[in-house]
Protein backbone atom coordinates (compact mmCIF):
# COMPACT_ATOMS: atom_id res chain seq x y z
CA UNK A 1 0.00 0.00 0.00
CA UNK A 2 2.85 2.49 1.15
CA UNK A 3 4.80 1.09 -2.48
CA UNK A 4 2.70 3.83 -4.27
CA UNK A 5 4.60 6.76 -2.66
CA UNK A 6 7.90 5.38 -2.31
CA UNK A 7 10.48 7.72 -3.47
CA UNK A 8 11.99 8.47 -6.96
CA UNK A 9 15.83 9.53 -6.47
CA UNK A 10 14.86 10.61 -3.03
CA UNK A 11 11.54 12.54 -4.40
CA UNK A 12 7.88 11.99 -3.30
CA UNK A 13 6.10 10.49 -6.70
CA UNK A 14 4.15 13.35 -7.68
CA UNK A 15 6.84 15.22 -7.09
CA UNK A 16 9.37 13.31 -9.06
CA UNK A 17 7.06 12.81 -11.96
CA UNK A 18 6.94 17.03 -12.06
CA UNK A 19 10.68 17.28 -12.08
CA UNK A 20 10.37 14.59 -15.34
CA UNK A 21 7.92 16.66 -16.56
CA UNK A 22 10.22 19.60 -16.89
CA UNK A 23 13.32 17.61 -17.85
CA UNK A 24 11.77 17.22 -21.28
CA UNK A 25 11.46 20.74 -21.81
CA UNK A 26 14.33 22.51 -24.24
CA UNK A 27 17.13 23.52 -22.11
CA UNK A 28 15.59 22.18 -19.06
CA UNK A 29 18.25 20.33 -17.45
CA UNK A 30 17.77 18.06 -14.17
CA UNK A 31 18.79 20.83 -11.71
CA UNK A 32 16.53 23.60 -12.96
CA UNK A 33 13.99 21.02 -13.12
CA UNK A 34 14.40 19.98 -9.69
CA UNK A 35 14.49 23.60 -8.66
CA UNK A 36 11.10 24.88 -10.45
CA UNK A 37 9.44 21.56 -9.53
CA UNK A 38 10.40 22.48 -5.70
CA UNK A 39 9.64 26.45 -6.24
CA UNK A 40 5.91 25.49 -7.80
CA UNK A 41 4.63 23.46 -4.27
CA UNK A 42 5.50 25.63 -2.20
CA UNK A 43 3.59 28.82 -4.42
CA UNK A 44 -0.22 29.60 -3.17
CA UNK A 45 -2.90 27.67 -5.33
CA UNK A 46 -3.42 30.76 -7.29
CA UNK A 47 -0.52 30.75 -9.20
CA UNK A 48 -0.56 27.32 -9.88
CA UNK A 49 -3.74 27.65 -11.90
CA UNK A 50 -2.89 30.68 -13.40
CA UNK A 51 0.30 28.81 -15.07
CA UNK A 52 -2.13 26.16 -15.68
CA UNK A 53 -4.33 28.32 -17.23
CA UNK A 54 -1.69 30.09 -19.30
CA UNK A 55 -0.62 26.53 -20.59
CA UNK A 56 -3.95 25.36 -21.74
CA UNK A 57 -5.40 29.12 -23.19
CA UNK A 58 -1.76 29.10 -25.24
CA UNK A 59 -2.06 25.19 -26.11
CA UNK A 60 -6.06 25.52 -27.22
CA UNK A 61 -6.42 28.81 -28.61
CA UNK A 62 -2.97 29.76 -30.05
CA UNK A 63 -2.96 28.52 -34.32
CA UNK A 64 -1.70 29.92 -37.11
CA UNK A 65 -2.97 32.03 -39.79
CA UNK A 66 -4.08 31.01 -42.66
CA UNK A 67 -2.59 33.23 -45.15
CA UNK A 68 1.38 34.21 -43.74
CA UNK A 69 1.28 30.83 -41.83
CA UNK A 70 2.15 33.59 -38.33
CA UNK A 71 1.33 32.36 -34.94
CA UNK A 72 -2.41 33.75 -34.32
CA UNK A 73 -5.54 33.24 -32.72
CA UNK A 74 -7.83 34.11 -35.22
CA UNK A 75 -7.55 32.85 -38.82
CA UNK A 76 -5.86 35.73 -40.32
CA UNK A 77 -3.03 37.07 -37.92
CA UNK A 78 -3.19 41.17 -36.72
CA UNK A 79 -0.86 41.78 -39.60
CA UNK A 80 -2.82 40.29 -42.57
CA UNK A 81 -5.80 41.51 -40.67
CA UNK A 82 -4.15 44.81 -40.43
CA UNK A 83 -5.41 46.78 -43.86
CA UNK A 84 -2.65 49.74 -43.29
CA UNK A 85 -0.34 47.17 -44.22
CA UNK A 86 1.71 46.84 -47.27
CA UNK A 87 0.56 44.01 -49.25
CA UNK A 88 2.68 44.70 -51.90
CA UNK A 89 5.54 43.74 -50.31
CA UNK A 90 6.19 40.13 -48.55
CA UNK A 91 9.09 39.18 -46.11
CA UNK A 92 9.75 35.44 -45.90
CA UNK A 93 10.96 34.42 -42.77
CA UNK A 94 11.68 30.80 -41.47
CA UNK A 95 9.85 31.15 -37.92
CA UNK A 96 7.37 32.85 -36.44
CA UNK A 97 9.81 34.21 -33.68
CA UNK A 98 11.28 35.87 -37.00
CA UNK A 99 8.26 38.07 -37.27
CA UNK A 100 7.84 39.17 -33.74
CA UNK A 101 11.82 40.29 -33.88
CA UNK A 102 11.60 42.10 -37.65
CA UNK A 103 8.20 43.31 -35.60
CA UNK A 104 9.70 45.25 -32.72
CA UNK A 105 12.30 46.97 -35.38
CA UNK A 106 9.13 49.14 -36.59
CA UNK A 107 10.69 49.49 -39.75
CA UNK A 108 8.90 47.01 -41.53
CA UNK A 109 5.25 47.69 -42.43
CA UNK A 110 4.80 44.70 -45.19
CA UNK A 111 3.02 41.52 -44.85
CA UNK A 112 4.99 37.92 -44.15
CA UNK A 113 5.31 34.76 -44.87
CA UNK A 114 6.16 31.95 -42.43
CA UNK A 115 8.23 29.20 -43.53
CA UNK A 116 7.97 27.14 -40.75
CA UNK A 117 11.78 26.27 -41.07
CA UNK A 118 14.79 26.09 -43.25
CA UNK A 119 15.43 23.48 -46.16
CA UNK A 120 17.89 21.07 -44.76
CA UNK A 121 18.84 17.75 -46.42
CA UNK A 122 20.66 16.63 -43.43
CA UNK A 123 17.40 16.52 -41.12
CA UNK A 124 15.57 15.72 -44.12
CA UNK A 125 13.76 18.66 -44.61
CA UNK A 126 13.06 19.33 -47.74
CA UNK A 127 11.07 22.71 -49.97
CA UNK A 128 7.71 20.25 -49.75
CA UNK A 129 7.45 20.25 -46.29
CA UNK A 130 7.38 24.14 -45.93
CA UNK A 131 5.00 26.80 -47.00
CA UNK A 132 6.23 27.41 -50.20
CA UNK A 133 3.27 26.20 -52.07
CA UNK A 134 1.26 28.55 -50.09
CA UNK A 135 3.69 31.03 -50.92
CA UNK A 136 3.84 30.74 -54.52
CA UNK A 137 -0.13 30.96 -54.15
CA UNK A 138 0.07 34.21 -52.30
CA UNK A 139 2.46 35.26 -55.95
CA UNK A 140 -0.35 34.06 -57.99
CA UNK A 141 -3.44 35.56 -56.48
CA UNK A 142 -2.09 38.68 -55.03
CA UNK A 143 0.15 41.52 -57.18
CA UNK A 144 3.42 41.25 -54.89
CA UNK A 145 5.86 43.84 -56.09
CA UNK A 146 8.40 42.53 -53.82
CA UNK A 147 10.02 39.46 -51.60
CA UNK A 148 12.26 39.99 -49.01
CA UNK A 149 14.13 36.57 -48.03
CA UNK A 150 15.02 37.20 -44.44
CA UNK A 151 16.83 34.07 -43.29
CA UNK A 152 19.65 33.31 -41.41
CA UNK A 153 22.97 33.27 -42.43
CA UNK A 154 23.20 29.84 -42.35
CA UNK A 155 24.12 27.00 -44.16
CA UNK A 156 19.90 26.04 -44.43
CA UNK A 157 19.41 29.85 -44.75
CA UNK A 158 21.55 30.23 -47.51
CA UNK A 159 20.37 26.79 -48.86
CA UNK A 160 16.79 28.02 -48.76
CA UNK A 161 17.67 31.60 -49.56
CA UNK A 162 19.20 30.63 -52.59
CA UNK A 163 16.24 27.99 -53.98
CA UNK A 164 13.16 30.37 -53.08
CA UNK A 165 15.38 33.44 -55.46
CA UNK A 166 15.35 30.78 -58.53
CA UNK A 167 11.92 29.98 -57.52
CA UNK A 168 10.62 33.25 -57.20
CA UNK A 169 13.04 35.55 -59.81
CA UNK A 170 10.58 34.68 -62.74
CA UNK A 171 7.68 36.05 -61.01
CA UNK A 172 8.59 39.24 -58.78
CA UNK A 173 11.94 40.65 -57.65
CA UNK A 174 13.63 39.28 -54.69
CA UNK A 175 15.94 40.86 -52.46
CA UNK A 176 17.40 39.76 -49.18
CA UNK A 177 18.18 41.54 -46.15
CA UNK A 178 21.81 42.66 -45.76
CA UNK A 179 24.19 40.50 -43.70
CA UNK A 180 24.29 43.06 -40.99
CA UNK A 181 23.94 39.99 -39.20
CA UNK A 182 26.87 37.96 -37.46
CA UNK A 183 27.31 34.63 -39.47
CA UNK A 184 26.07 32.41 -37.47
CA UNK A 185 23.90 34.14 -34.85
CA UNK A 186 20.02 33.58 -34.86
CA UNK A 187 17.72 36.09 -36.40
CA UNK A 188 15.46 35.96 -33.04
CA UNK A 189 18.36 37.13 -30.95
CA UNK A 190 19.93 40.16 -33.17
CA UNK A 191 19.29 43.38 -31.74
CA UNK A 192 16.58 45.77 -33.44
CA UNK A 193 19.04 48.39 -34.76
CA UNK A 194 21.16 45.34 -36.56
CA UNK A 195 18.05 44.14 -37.98
CA UNK A 196 16.69 47.51 -38.92
CA UNK A 197 20.06 47.79 -40.94
CA UNK A 198 19.68 44.77 -42.40
CA UNK A 199 16.63 45.13 -44.15
CA UNK A 200 17.56 48.79 -45.16
CA UNK A 201 20.76 47.71 -46.55
CA UNK A 202 18.93 44.87 -48.84
CA UNK A 203 20.31 44.45 -52.43
CA UNK A 204 18.02 43.31 -55.05
CA UNK A 205 19.15 39.67 -56.33
CA UNK A 206 20.01 39.22 -59.74
CA UNK B 1 -13.86 42.95 -31.06
CA UNK B 2 -10.78 42.79 -32.37
CA UNK B 3 -8.80 44.27 -29.37
CA UNK B 4 -9.05 41.06 -26.85
CA UNK B 5 -6.68 39.82 -29.43
CA UNK B 6 -4.51 41.96 -29.49
CA UNK B 7 -0.81 41.51 -29.55
CA UNK B 8 1.54 41.99 -26.58
CA UNK B 9 5.07 42.28 -27.32
CA UNK B 10 4.26 40.83 -30.58
CA UNK B 11 3.00 37.78 -29.34
CA UNK B 12 -0.70 37.16 -29.25
CA UNK B 13 -2.73 37.36 -25.60
CA UNK B 14 -2.86 34.02 -24.86
CA UNK B 15 0.96 33.39 -25.80
CA UNK B 16 2.20 36.23 -23.81
CA UNK B 17 0.60 35.32 -20.67
CA UNK B 18 2.05 31.71 -20.96
CA UNK B 19 5.64 33.45 -21.22
CA UNK B 20 4.30 35.95 -18.10
CA UNK B 21 3.63 33.03 -16.04
CA UNK B 22 7.08 31.54 -17.11
CA UNK B 23 9.31 34.44 -15.92
CA UNK B 24 7.66 34.64 -12.69
CA UNK B 25 9.66 31.26 -11.93
CA UNK B 26 12.84 31.59 -10.50
CA UNK B 27 16.07 31.33 -12.85
CA UNK B 28 13.91 31.95 -16.37
CA UNK B 29 14.85 34.92 -17.97
CA UNK B 30 12.57 36.30 -20.88
CA UNK B 31 14.37 34.05 -23.90
CA UNK B 32 14.03 30.97 -21.66
CA UNK B 33 10.39 31.87 -20.86
CA UNK B 34 9.96 32.73 -24.67
CA UNK B 35 11.50 29.51 -25.85
CA UNK B 36 9.27 27.24 -23.32
CA UNK B 37 6.28 28.70 -24.53
CA UNK B 38 6.97 28.56 -28.43
CA UNK B 39 7.91 25.11 -27.66
CA UNK B 40 4.96 24.17 -25.42
CA UNK B 41 2.18 25.09 -28.12
CA UNK B 42 3.63 22.94 -30.73
CA UNK B 43 3.34 19.91 -28.74
CA UNK B 44 0.58 17.27 -28.46
CA UNK B 45 -2.56 17.91 -26.42
CA UNK B 46 -1.23 14.46 -24.28
CA UNK B 47 2.04 15.93 -23.56
CA UNK B 48 0.93 19.58 -22.51
CA UNK B 49 -2.30 17.25 -19.79
CA UNK B 50 0.99 15.29 -18.69
CA UNK B 51 2.56 18.88 -17.60
CA UNK B 52 -0.93 20.16 -16.11
CA UNK B 53 -1.85 17.04 -14.38
CA UNK B 54 2.09 16.55 -12.63
CA UNK B 55 1.69 20.38 -11.08
CA UNK B 56 -1.74 19.41 -10.02
CA UNK B 57 -0.71 16.50 -8.47
CA UNK B 58 2.30 18.15 -6.91
CA UNK B 59 0.97 20.83 -5.76
CA UNK B 60 -2.14 19.24 -3.82
CA UNK B 61 -0.07 15.98 -2.76
CA UNK B 62 2.84 16.82 -1.48
CA UNK B 63 2.93 18.21 1.76
CA UNK B 64 5.34 18.05 5.28
CA UNK B 65 6.16 15.22 7.15
CA UNK B 66 4.58 15.43 10.47
CA UNK B 67 7.77 14.74 12.52
CA UNK B 68 10.66 15.62 10.61
CA UNK B 69 8.89 18.13 8.05
CA UNK B 70 10.28 16.86 5.06
CA UNK B 71 8.32 16.90 2.07
CA UNK B 72 5.84 14.17 1.94
CA UNK B 73 2.39 12.93 0.43
CA UNK B 74 1.40 10.87 3.65
CA UNK B 75 1.44 12.55 6.95
CA UNK B 76 4.67 10.63 7.85
CA UNK B 77 8.10 10.69 5.49
CA UNK B 78 9.18 7.63 3.94
CA UNK B 79 12.23 8.17 6.54
CA UNK B 80 9.97 8.74 9.36
CA UNK B 81 8.04 5.61 8.45
CA UNK B 82 10.79 3.51 8.46
CA UNK B 83 11.55 1.34 11.10
CA UNK B 84 15.24 0.31 10.15
CA UNK B 85 16.11 3.72 10.13
CA UNK B 86 18.22 4.98 13.22
CA UNK B 87 16.19 6.61 15.40
CA UNK B 88 18.58 7.96 18.04
CA UNK B 89 20.51 9.62 15.73
CA UNK B 90 19.35 12.93 13.84
CA UNK B 91 20.26 15.08 11.38
CA UNK B 92 19.75 19.02 11.41
CA UNK B 93 18.90 20.23 7.84
CA UNK B 94 17.87 23.51 6.89
CA UNK B 95 15.80 22.52 3.25
CA UNK B 96 14.11 19.16 2.35
CA UNK B 97 16.78 19.28 -0.98
CA UNK B 98 19.58 18.49 1.81
CA UNK B 99 17.57 15.20 2.67
CA UNK B 100 17.62 14.25 -0.86
CA UNK B 101 21.26 15.09 -0.99
CA UNK B 102 22.70 13.10 2.41
CA UNK B 103 20.13 9.89 1.02
CA UNK B 104 22.19 9.79 -2.24
CA UNK B 105 25.57 9.26 0.02
CA UNK B 106 23.37 6.14 1.48
CA UNK B 107 25.90 6.74 4.24
CA UNK B 108 23.17 8.08 6.51
CA UNK B 109 20.98 5.98 8.74
CA UNK B 110 19.72 7.92 11.09
CA UNK B 111 16.56 10.38 10.87
CA UNK B 112 16.50 14.02 9.58
CA UNK B 113 14.53 16.83 11.12
CA UNK B 114 14.17 20.17 8.59
CA UNK B 115 14.24 23.48 9.99
CA UNK B 116 12.48 25.10 7.09
CA UNK B 117 15.64 27.35 6.35
CA UNK B 118 18.99 28.91 7.90
CA UNK B 119 19.01 32.23 10.80
CA UNK B 120 19.01 35.10 8.51
CA UNK B 121 18.67 38.44 11.02
CA UNK B 122 19.13 40.53 7.84
CA UNK B 123 16.54 38.91 6.25
CA UNK B 124 14.66 38.83 9.19
CA UNK B 125 14.76 34.80 9.75
CA UNK B 126 14.86 34.34 13.42
CA UNK B 127 14.81 31.47 15.23
CA UNK B 128 11.05 31.26 15.85
CA UNK B 129 10.59 31.01 12.25
CA UNK B 130 12.47 27.96 12.27
CA UNK B 131 10.94 24.14 12.95
CA UNK B 132 13.33 24.30 16.40
CA UNK B 133 10.52 23.92 19.20
CA UNK B 134 9.17 20.75 17.20
CA UNK B 135 12.72 20.06 17.33
CA UNK B 136 13.60 20.73 20.90
CA UNK B 137 9.63 18.26 21.57
CA UNK B 138 11.16 15.38 19.29
CA UNK B 139 14.36 15.32 21.90
CA UNK B 140 12.25 15.81 25.06
CA UNK B 141 9.69 13.07 23.58
CA UNK B 142 12.41 10.25 22.11
CA UNK B 143 15.80 8.58 23.68
CA UNK B 144 18.39 10.67 20.81
CA UNK B 145 22.05 10.18 21.39
CA UNK B 146 23.15 12.33 18.87
CA UNK B 147 22.40 15.84 16.59
CA UNK B 148 24.45 15.64 13.27
CA UNK B 149 24.30 19.60 12.03
CA UNK B 150 24.17 19.82 8.37
CA UNK B 151 23.76 23.26 7.60
CA UNK B 152 25.89 24.88 4.66
CA UNK B 153 29.45 26.42 5.82
CA UNK B 154 27.89 30.10 5.36
CA UNK B 155 27.41 33.18 7.94
CA UNK B 156 23.46 31.81 8.25
CA UNK B 157 24.34 28.09 8.40
CA UNK B 158 27.15 28.99 10.99
CA UNK B 159 24.78 31.36 12.71
CA UNK B 160 22.33 28.63 12.92
CA UNK B 161 24.80 26.06 13.77
CA UNK B 162 26.17 27.73 16.72
CA UNK B 163 22.51 28.25 17.98
CA UNK B 164 21.90 25.03 17.94
CA UNK B 165 24.63 23.58 19.53
CA UNK B 166 23.92 25.74 22.58
CA UNK B 167 20.54 24.95 22.64
CA UNK B 168 21.10 21.08 22.25
CA UNK B 169 24.51 20.31 23.73
CA UNK B 170 22.69 20.53 27.35
CA UNK B 171 20.29 17.72 26.33
CA UNK B 172 22.28 14.99 24.10
CA UNK B 173 25.47 14.89 22.21
CA UNK B 174 26.15 17.64 19.27
CA UNK B 175 27.89 17.15 15.77
CA UNK B 176 28.40 18.88 12.88
CA UNK B 177 30.05 17.43 9.77
CA UNK B 178 33.16 18.02 8.51
CA UNK B 179 33.88 21.57 6.32
CA UNK B 180 35.18 18.99 3.68
CA UNK B 181 32.60 21.23 1.59
CA UNK B 182 33.76 24.69 -0.43
CA UNK B 183 32.69 27.63 1.66
CA UNK B 184 30.24 29.33 -0.21
CA UNK B 185 29.08 26.14 -2.30
CA UNK B 186 25.55 25.11 -1.27
CA UNK B 187 24.75 21.66 0.19
CA UNK B 188 22.34 20.49 -1.98
CA UNK B 189 24.79 20.80 -4.95
CA UNK B 190 27.61 19.29 -3.05
CA UNK B 191 28.63 15.78 -4.64
CA UNK B 192 27.72 12.77 -2.75
CA UNK B 193 31.39 11.81 -2.20
CA UNK B 194 32.60 14.58 -0.68
CA UNK B 195 28.81 14.71 1.58
CA UNK B 196 29.62 11.21 2.66
CA UNK B 197 33.30 12.30 3.66
CA UNK B 198 31.97 15.40 5.35
CA UNK B 199 29.61 13.02 7.54
CA UNK B 200 32.11 10.50 8.88
CA UNK B 201 34.59 13.41 9.13
CA UNK B 202 32.55 15.13 11.94
CA UNK B 203 33.56 16.37 14.72
CA UNK B 204 31.67 16.47 18.25
CA UNK B 205 31.56 19.83 19.75
CA UNK B 206 32.55 21.00 22.86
Amino acid sequence: MHLSFQSLNGFTRPLARLIDQFERLPGIGPRTAQRLALYLIRQPKEQIQALIQALQDAHTQVGQCQICFHLSVDTLCDICHNENRNSRLLCIVADSRDVIALERTREYKGRYHVLGGLISPMDGIGPELLQIKTLLARLEKNMIEEVILALAPSVEGDTTSLYLARLLKPLTQVSRIAYGLPVGSELEYVDPVTLSRALEGRRILE
